[in-house]
Order: structure tokens, then C-alpha cells, then sequence
């Protein structure tokens, strides 16, 4: 087995993983509070619970890449830029030499193990807090505390609207009591978590009436909708419901919410996803006063750099795309700063999988905001201290303001 | 207070400033003809008068970004790409060190008052003749002779049909006589203009029916439209009567039509104000053959560069990105010369505001371009002659030939 | 004449003209492996036959450009990304020095005649088979065969739906044997070729309804059709039928189906040409297994490479864009490679035109890729053997196991 002797490259404590080599792409010499910068624990607005089983070649496979199929017959999800990247980086990790085959990387995760290996991942990634989504575990996925536990980091609680309404349609309630369970249980999840979660636009698409509907409307769906509890709910006035009843609660407990936008789910049309198609939820969400965070985005990241700029509560994060795109971020990361105020960028967001996941978005996410600012320093357009600072907000701070952590 | 001793780094008749910085990113040996065309004289071909008058930093935060409200609680509108600059960039025009701290940039810009602040950053930024909107002036923004004055170069008007229509409908005249007043107006101040300009793509979209109304709609229109002469003209139909009108003067009398697209309003729908929408109104008015010009365009400028490249009548300015984007700017002039003929692109275009943004916008063009340009002569792409005729041709050459100055 | 004593720079047999001129963008020492890879012959997936006639210079310039038009008066299509690629690149294939004026091009390449320069410049493409679209020549373009013969390589052809229903519409048939003859006709062709194409999207919009039409409607539409057959096909339950049609024999055959989405036609509505839009036909090919080709697709060429990432039977072509944006195409190809899997991506696609287009489109895939594997190499991101291997995939592999060759 193709295997380095030494230790795995993130002790706890050290530099995270494949930080060090940023330095390389600094120029020299290198400002000290830049690489601190660079170097310091990242805040992770929003991710999932990794994987806690042991994966098959199969299951791995599908884990990352955003398709639902196998690759075709001869082809493998390893030939993309995430899986390259794997290879890669999260290899040494591992204990690994980089580029090591995908079938020895797989083989040294099983011999570790899952804990093992999501272990080391997680800690590699230099993270000190995790906002996780549907952060109550159970089944195949780490429940938040586990995410901190095993990432040695601090872990926190995001809410996914339509996860907490699927619990309650499968309750057998009459429309009454379906309504009224649907409020308390929000507002009880909501008092435990930091931010609450709607994927609303990939189920009724952006652009749907964004004011809230009337009583009639929404007792008309709700039964509608418990007639067939377990289908996935798309019903625009339930949804609709479900936003302002969430959005209530926001204002009331100062809580951001957060959109899906982009790609980050097969089964959408890309095109309806773009951020721009949801001036209207933007719009109507303002004298609420709730901040609202574009997930994703890509390739709509720009628009959703605008919107940041134009409208004060809107925030927009570096999304999956660091990820996904690997050796490709630093274009989509040097996309987003063109338009964004500095105050509304945050690190993550990640998506239902594997710990390779987090670790990479961690790891690109650094290297790209690495790449733009020794591009910045080296023309002479930032100094030293505005990018340390910079780099400090985009990493942490913002997400520490915005979320009141 | 943190100033330097040096003079101002941009006196009449000196390289503009930032421009001796440009010969950093060209690789040595500079040739001489490309340094020459890369400083020499721009033609603006549509800004705005800047603002005359003492501005707080309240004011000045707001004038510097597209947002309307202020930053929200404990961030600040500096923190942008735009804010950066503004330190980087034009505190040395003011005599002070590169990146000084909002608060003393501001102090220092107070001290000199706004009329010297004005004159530095104008003439620092090498332009030879500014297209002015709306340059009749008055209030707080100067007009278009004041801006040539304090400039130290030309200036021209470019007349704003939507700005003569606001006029024309507050003077209580009757359907009949506002439609004459209306078509006299626009002749008067178009035979003392270089161009004509229209924003009814943010005003009742990309996609509108392009043909001539008919004369019963337009005095149907006119009477719903001075029934209300205050508000935002948003009426389609006489949108495209004043349109068309304008068509007809700007072919009789020889002159280009602007029009908005892209970002550039925080009114608008940011995914209707794609100049690919705009296909229609493109071929409606190419038998007339009235060149049109796309304003803006970000982040829809590849679309507007493919429109600039099929059809003889378009053209695209730099936009205003490179003073919004700063130190981003130069992938989106990258991303324009993609497909843009190079006899399609000019510099320019600004919005109302501040003598940093008409200042940032120059320095960002020059160097967007040097890259690309360097980019080219390293690889062995083009000679330094062609780089060099390509650098006139969009910096000043393709405007006068337009505007026909 | 400004001519080099030098002899053609692509003798048959030797590196491709501007590809020993790769190296000079990769880090040294050159990996033997990657060097190899990038100089292999190339598989053109999607090309046409090359104008065979003497062309005069308004001629070439009008087959330089997606415009229909000449330049405006005082400008040239020259003076473009493509145009100033041909004096730079083509010119030393014809004997001259880098960078001749436009006129000295034509004339040189009007002293060659249109044989030799075409036979010059197909070899010096390095391409080892052309896939040419209509290639049964007639005319004024070569067929597929002459193709082969003029550049040393292999030929086959692909087959173009809307040129066969074309010529059967012209045939004075019935209905019901306009009807017949099309499947017929459609059977045969492609029993000689190895992919079929379609430009439905361009002629009825990417989101049509992607279902079979009924019988009735087929029928109905070709009495209509049959009444103007000399008139462009647009009708779309005509459209479909010839997709369908052309699904079951392509799924018979084991063919692929290319479809054109993006610019590349003039005529179209770029906005529409989104082939996100086309989501739903994408949905309703998947059960046939007929592997989709999208074709062209710029500036949506990350919503393609999106497409064929989450779709195991889609596919994406590095497109017309290298030829197009030349010195640009770099940050083109850097864009696709962000998400497609490598197994996904072809060499290729082409327009109606001159060799001069075929040749681009090699050189400058070349360099775009040698620049991404260049980047990604120097900054350990990739393996010396993944370069090589993913370069031999783009470059020859896939096609060869898409297509069958």
C-alpha cells in the first residue's frame, strides 16, 4: 500500500491540512498577520453530518458528485475535480502519499475506519465551529454534537423548515392540529438552534407570490397536504406558510434564515435557481428586518454578490462550489469579491455526504481567498492589515455577527 | 494625520495617477507604443456630472456603492471593492498615503473641499472629453462644462429622453400639447448633444414590444400620464413612443443611442436587465441604423460582447464594473474581449455619485486592459503594434468615431 | 511581401504549428508524459466541411464571424479575437511571419490557392479524425472524405436531422410519404454515420415539449409543412417527430445525438439558448440511453458542464469558443473544467467556414488546456500521470468511446 510514514499532517492544534502549502502561493515576503489570517479556525455556517457508516466503493462514489446514477459504464465519479482533489488531499490525511489511487484511498479509509477517518478529516480542516443542518443525528449522519465532538470543534444547530414539516404531516393530525403543531414545533426547534433553513426555491421555484397567504389558503392545503403526508410538500401556499411562520420566529429570536440557490440539487432546473429570480422573497423579507443567506448559488454567484451589495439583509456564502470545483475555486472565490461588501461573505456551505467534503471546502475555501489576496497584495491594491481583516471576516467574523454565536 | 510630503501625484500634464504603476504588470521591455497608448487620454463616453456640494460621510458611504440604505450596524460601505480603492488609490491623489483609514480619507477630503477634491481626481484620471448625461447641471451635481473645466478637458451632453420627459409632463399642458412639447424638446437639446440615452429597459423591461405605437395608444397613455406627472414614467407605451421619436432624431441628426443594461439601478430586477433580452428592440432598430450602445451590462457582459459581435449597430462600454469591482475588474475586461470586435468597445460608463468613482473607473480600465494586454504580448498572442492600436481604438478611438466628436 | 524564408511550420508528420510553443506555458522540467498528451493527434468531434472556393476578402471576413454582415464602414472583422489569431497562428502556417497585415494573409493565401492552404492548415491542426457534420460535400464545402484526405486524418460522418427532412420536404411526396421517406432516409444516413445532430433547440426553443407527439399532430404539421417545404423547418410537433424518430434509430445504432445550445446561429435569441433550458428534454432522452452531446454553449458553458456532472448520458463539447475568443479561450476552458467530469468533456465544435477556423480551434484548445494542467500542476494540485490521462480523455478518448471509432 502506497502509504508515507508520517504522522497524519493535522495533528490537533497544528496548521489544518494543505494549509502550510498556502504559503507557496504568497507572495514573499510573506505578512505575518496575513498567514494568521489564513491559518485561523474558519467558521462553518452551514454544513451536514458526515456519513457514520463504513461506504462501499458504490455508496462513496455517489457521495460525491451532485448526479443520483453511478458514472457511465468505464467511467468513475473519482474523474472530476472533487475527486481528483480527494486524491489529492484528503490522501495524506489519511496517511497517504498524494494521488494515491482511488482504490487505495478507499481501501486506508475502510482499514481506519469511518471514525477514524472522518476524524482526522474533520480536525484537518482547521474548523472551530459547525452550524449543522438537521443537526439532530439519528440514522446514517452525525448529529451536530458528534460533528463537534469528532471535529474538536463547537457545534451548533441549523433548522431546515421543511424537515420539521414532514415530521409533523406524518403525525395524523387533523389540518387544526397539523397547523398548530407546525407553529409549536418550529418555534421549539428554533429556541435551541441559530438559524433556521428553507429550501423553498428549489420546491416551488423563486419567483412564487411572496406575501403571505390567507388563512383559507392555507387550511385548503393543509389538507390537501395530509392526504398524502409522505410526498415531498411543493404546495407554494404551504410553503408560503412555512416561510412566514419561520420568518416570525426569526425577527422574534433574531435568527438568520437561509435560502438554497444554485445548484445543489439534481433534481431542480438550474436556470429557476438563479438568485436573482428571488428579488421578490427578498424584497418582502426586508422590513422584517431577518437576515437572509444565499446558499450555493453557482453559477448565479455574482448575482448573488449583488444582491448582497444592493439589499442590508441579504448575506451570500463561498457555497460548494470550493468543494465541488476544487483546483477551479479560486476563479468562482475571485467572482464573488468583485461585487461583494466584505461584510456579507461567509465560509461554507456543504452538502449531505462525506467528510472529504468538509475538508476540502475548508481547504479550498483558504487557498482561493489565498490566490485574491496575494493577487491584491502583490499589485499593491490591499495592504497587509485589510487583508488579514478581511480574511478574519469572510473566515469567521461574519458568521459570529450574523449568527450571534 | 497620516499624509505624505509628496506633491500630489497628479499634476496637469503628468502620466495619470496609478498609471506609472501600470508598467509593473507589462513585461520588460516595455515597448514604448503600448505604454504610450495605455497613458494616453481617455474619452469618457458617458458619466454623470459629480456631486458639487460638502458631503458627510453618511452621504459620501452612500454615493460609493449601489445600495441605497446605510450599511448595516457595525459594518461600513468602505468595506467593498469600491472602498478599498477609494483609500488605495485616490487618497494619494488627495496627498495622503495609500490606504489611510476611511476617517482620515474623509478628513482630508473636507479639508481640501470638494471643489479641489474634484479637480484632482478628475484630472488625475487622463481623460481628454467627458460625454455627460443630463450635463445642463443644476443642484448638486455639476454640469458638463463645469466637468470639462475642473477636468481640464472637453465635455459633451448626452440627453436623457426619460429626464426631458419628466420635464415636459410637470408643465400642465394638455395630452396634445405635451406630446409636440415632448418631440420639440427632445430635437432642441439633442441639436446641442453627442448622443441619446434611455433606461426603459429597467423601466418596463428588456422585452417590451418593440414596434412603434399607435398614435391612438401613445394619446391614451399621455392622458393616463398627466393625470400623474410627478411619478417614475413607466407607461410601455409611451416609453416606446418616446423611444421611438428619439430614434427618429438620432437618425436624422447623426447620433448614438445609450441604453441601460445589466446592474446599475438597485430598482431593478437584476435578471431583466440582460441585454440578451433585448434581441427584439436589437433588431427593431437596426433598419434605422442608429448605433446602440449597451451601458453597463455586468454581470450579463459576455451577452452584450456577443450582441456587439453579430450585429452592426451595437456596441458596449466597459461598464461600470471596473469602479464597483476595482480590484476584480480586470477578469471582467478579460471576459469581454472574449468576442467583442474591437472596434465595438469604448471606456466608460459611470453613474451619479462621486469624482473617486469617474477616477477609479479610468485607473481600473487602464489597468484591466495593461493585463490583458500583457497577457497577450507574453504569450506571443498579438504585436505591440496591434496592442497598441487596440488601446486607442477602445480607449478614445472607437467614441470619436461614434459620437463623431 | 512580408514573408519568412523559413519552411511551413506544420510539415505533415511533425508537432502541430503553435504547439512546440505549449511548452513555453508549462513549468519546467516539462513532465514527458503531459508534454506528449498535449502534442497527441486530436479526435474533432464536431466540424464541418471547409470552404473549398477562392474567396475574396468581404467572402472571408464574413466566415470569420457569427455576424451576417460586413464590418461597419472603416472597420474589419479582423479586428477581432478570431482575426487576430489567424495573422498571428495561421500566417506562419502559410509561410509568413506572425502578425502580417490582413491583406498580406489573403494575398498569400490567395498565391497558395485555396487547396494548398486548406491542406496547410487541416494537417498543422493535428487532428487525427474529423467528425463532419452534412458531410456529403456538394458545393462549395469539402465532404467528409476530402476532409480526411486534405488533412491526413480519418473522416466520418454525422448526420444533421433537420438537412435530411430538408431535402425529403423538397420531394413533392404526400403526406403519408413525406412521412415514410423521412424515417427511411433518416435509417439509411445513419447507418453510414456515427452520431446524429439536431438544432431543435434553435429552431423551436430548448424547453419545448419534450413528450412524442401524437400521430394526428405529425400528420397535421406535415400537411402544413408540406405546403411551404422550401420555407426553414420551425414547426414543433414536426421537430419532435424528427427527434424521436431520430432517438429510436440513434438508440438502435448505439449513436449519440448532438444538439446545439449556446451561440452559434445568428438568428437565435442567445437568452434562449440556454441549455439549462433544456432540462426537461435532457429528463426525457435519459430513458433511451442515447448518449446527448451538447454542442457550443458558450457563455452557459458551466450550466452545460453542470448538466453533464448530475446526467449519466450527457456530454459537452470545449465548443466554437477557442476558435471564437482565442487569446480568451483559456479562462473559457478553466470554466468548464470547474465541474464536468473529465470523462464528459470532447474536443471539437465548429461552424461553417474555413480551415482557418479548424486550425484555431485545435491550437487554442491546446493551450487553454496546457494552461489549466500548467496551473494545476505547478501548484500540486495534480499528478504528471492524471494531466496526461485526463488530456488524452478530452483530447481523443471520449470521443472515441462515445462515438464508437
Amino acid at each position: 500500500m502506497d502509504r508515507t510514514e508520517t504522522p497524519p499532517a493535522a495533528a490537533p492544534g497544528g496548521p489544518p491540512a494543505g494549509v502550510a502549502d498556502l504559503c507557496g502561493l504568497l507572495p514573499a515576503p510573506v505578512p505575518d498577520a496575513v498567514r494568521a489570517a489564513l491559518l485561523a479556525p474558519l467558521v462553518d455556517h452551514h454544513c451536514h453530518g458526515v456519513r457514520r457508516d463504513e461506504l462501499s466503493r458504490a455508496q462513496f462514489e455517489l457521495l460525491i458528485t451532485e448526479a443520483v446514477t453511478p458514472a457511465p459504464p468505464g467511467t468513475t465519479h473519482f474523474d472530476t475535480p472533487a475527486g481528483t482533489a480527494i486524491r489529492r488531499w484528503c490522501g495524506p490525511v489519511l496517511g497517504l502519499a498524494p494521488h494515491a489511487p482511488a482504490a487505495v484511498y478507499l481501501a486506508r479509509r475502510a482499514e481506519l475506519g469511518a471514525r477514524e477517518a472522518n476524524t482526522r478529516l474533520l480536525r484537518a480542516a482547521g474548523v472551530v465551529a459547525f452550524l449543522v443542518e438537521g443537526g439532530h443525528g439519528g440514522g446514517e449522519s452525525l448529529s451536530a454534537a458528534e460533528m463537534g465532538r469528532l471535529g474538536g470543534a463547537a457545534a451548533d444547530e441549523i433548522v431546515r423548515l421543511e424537515g420539521v414539516e414532514q415530521d409533523v404531516a406524518r403525525e395524523g393530525l387533523t389540518c387544526v392540529g397539523y397547523l398548530d403543531a407546525l407553529e409549536d414545533r418550529l418555534a421549539a426547534r428554533a429556541s435551541r438552534a441559530v438559524g433556521l433553513k428553507t429550501v423553498l426555491a428549489y420546491r416551488c421555484g423563486p419567483d412564487f407570490a411572496s406575501s403571505r397567504p390567507s388563512r383559507g389558503a392555507v387550511i385548503a392545503a393543509a389538507a390537501r397536504r395530509l392526504a398524502d403526508p409522505a410526498a415531498l410538500l411543493t404546495d407554494p401556499d404551504l410553503l408560503r406558510h412555512l416561510l412566514w411562520t419561520a420568518v416570525d420566529i426569526a425577527r422574534e429570536r433574531g435568527l438568520p434564515l437561509q435560502v438554497n440557490a444554485g445548484y445543489g440539487d439534481p433534481g431542480i432546473d438550474l436556470h429557476r435557481a438563479d438568485p436573482a429570480l428571488m428579488a421578490g422573497l427578498v424584497r418582502a423579507l426586508r422590513p422584517a428586518g431577518v437576515p437572509l443567506v444565499l446558499l450555493h448559488c453557482y453559477p448565479y454567484h455574482r448575482q448573488a454578490a449583488y444582491l448582497a451589495g444592493v439589499h442590508p439583509h441579504v448575506y451570500v456564502d463561498v457555497g460548494l462550489a470550493p468543494a465541488s470545483t476544487a483546483a477551479g475555486s479560486a476563479a468562482i472565490i475571485g467572482e464573488l469579491l468583485e461585487l461583494v461588501p466584505y461584510h456579507k461573505l461567509m465560509f461554507g456551505s456543504g452538502r449531505h455526504g462525506v467528510a472529504e467534503t468538509c475538508h476540502l471546502r475548508a481547504l479550498y475555501f483558504r487557498r482561493g481567498l489565498t490566490r485574491a489576496l496575494a493577487a491584491r497584495l502583490a499589485e499593491g491594491e490591499w495592504s497587509a492589515a485589510d487583508a488579514a481583516r478581511v480574511a478574519h471576516m469572510i473566515g469567521s467574523g461574519n458568521a459570529r455577527r450574523v449568527y450571534r454565536l
